[in-house]
């Protein structure tokens, strides 16, 4: 069985989408936690990462002799292995566009990601609202995530259709507008809910929430209690 | 027949990368210019982009219908859209791994990127020199791609075998190894020449060469003439 190597579910965002993919379309697979240490450049998190995968990141995917790294580069190997399952949207313009959305995840959306780190099992409203006073460049990410949302074919539909890579691309920034109580349209805060009621997504979350790890250089706005 | 928007191939390394792939496998298509302004936010380039696509960013390919932007997106689609054309490589293992390193540079990379931007006609040498001593962080990238690029499976090869995505997503990080002089294994030095002599990255540097816009915000450490 293939192994996918993840980190901490309450922060990993990268671990989190190739995981949503396998769960989403029912592939099996089994789960290797390599968590983050609690103090950055602490504990044995690179050594672990690096004796598998030279990059020294999570997530890596293994299948017998092959070593898939990079979140994105993991989607298109699945997509290709279980061609059956529609991994991206069966119509060509839908899979162009929900290609277009993941690789501009992969690549872009830095303040957002940056400034509003994946934290599930927290509540950052109030930082939020700070943020989104201050961060100009926040503004952008959020206005811009708005816009790729409220562009899905149908209201009641996930980004391109059927759910598919784009919606597990776009998981953590769904999350993190709800942690972070950003203002979004009402037709985001539809998707937004249909995201956070699938099944994969709230296996995820449920994940997160039994962690009890703190790891402190991903707590910039909390302290420990 | 499809059409490429690009903005300068002297600074555009992002506009670089899906023109050599359709430059390398004879794929037509028609090459549209929108040249960077003078200034940071100045002129029509953004509202040129935006007519086009939302996001406001180079490189995009219109075919028909579709609009792809985004450089992995676009190789993507391209790869499916000429399937026979081999633009990944046939290998399944080569596959995953040219899509692992063409993932890793599209979202990673950044302190080369950053420090060391694209410019073809410049010879920054000395500036490379200061900086390799001043930036661990240039080092790390540095050093990764040197890593990748020892890691080809002949040494003769391209990254991946026979050219691919993978070498048109390094071909900029090659350019730049050779404008700001950095210091690499002889290994990577064969890879180098090998790439700058492929007949598409000449055609793309000839074309930047030809060039006589200055764009200031991408030319932090040389005064016009």
């Amino acid at each position: 069985m293939m192994q996918l190597y993840i980190a901490n579910k309450n922060y990993s965002s990268w671990s989190m989408r190739p995981w949503l993919v396998l769960k989403a379309f029912h592939i099996p697979f089994e789960e290797v936690m390599i968590p983050f240490p609690k103090e950055r450049n602490t504990g044995t998190f690179k050594q672990e990462i690096l004796a598998i995968n030279l990059n020294g990141k999570v997530p890596v995917l293994v299948q017998n002799d092959v070593l898939v790294w990079d979140s994105l580069a993991i989607c298109e190997y699945l997509a290709e292995q279980y061609a059956e399952k529609n991994l991206w949207p069966l119509d060509s313009k839908l899979r162009a566009r929900a290609r277009c959305i993941s690789a501009e995840m992969h690549s872009g959306f830095p303040n957002i990601r940056n400034l509003c780190g994946m934290n599930l099992r927290a509540n950052l409203a109030e930082k939020g609202a700070e943020l989104w006073h201050e961060s100009e460049d926040l503004y952008a990410d959020v206005a811009r995530s708005d816009q790729i949302f409220s562009e899905r074919p149908h209201i009641d539909s996930f980004l391109c259709g059927e759910f598919s890579i784009a919606d597990a691309f776009y998981a953590p920034i769904v999350t993190r507008l709800k942690t972070y109580d950003l203002p979004v349209s009402k037709s985001t805060q539809i998707y937004m809910q249909n995201v956070l009621n699938h099944f994969a997504v709230k296996e995820w979350i449920e994940g997160a929430l039994a962690e009890d790890a703190w790891v402190n250089y991903l707590e910039p706005y909390q302290i420990q209690k």
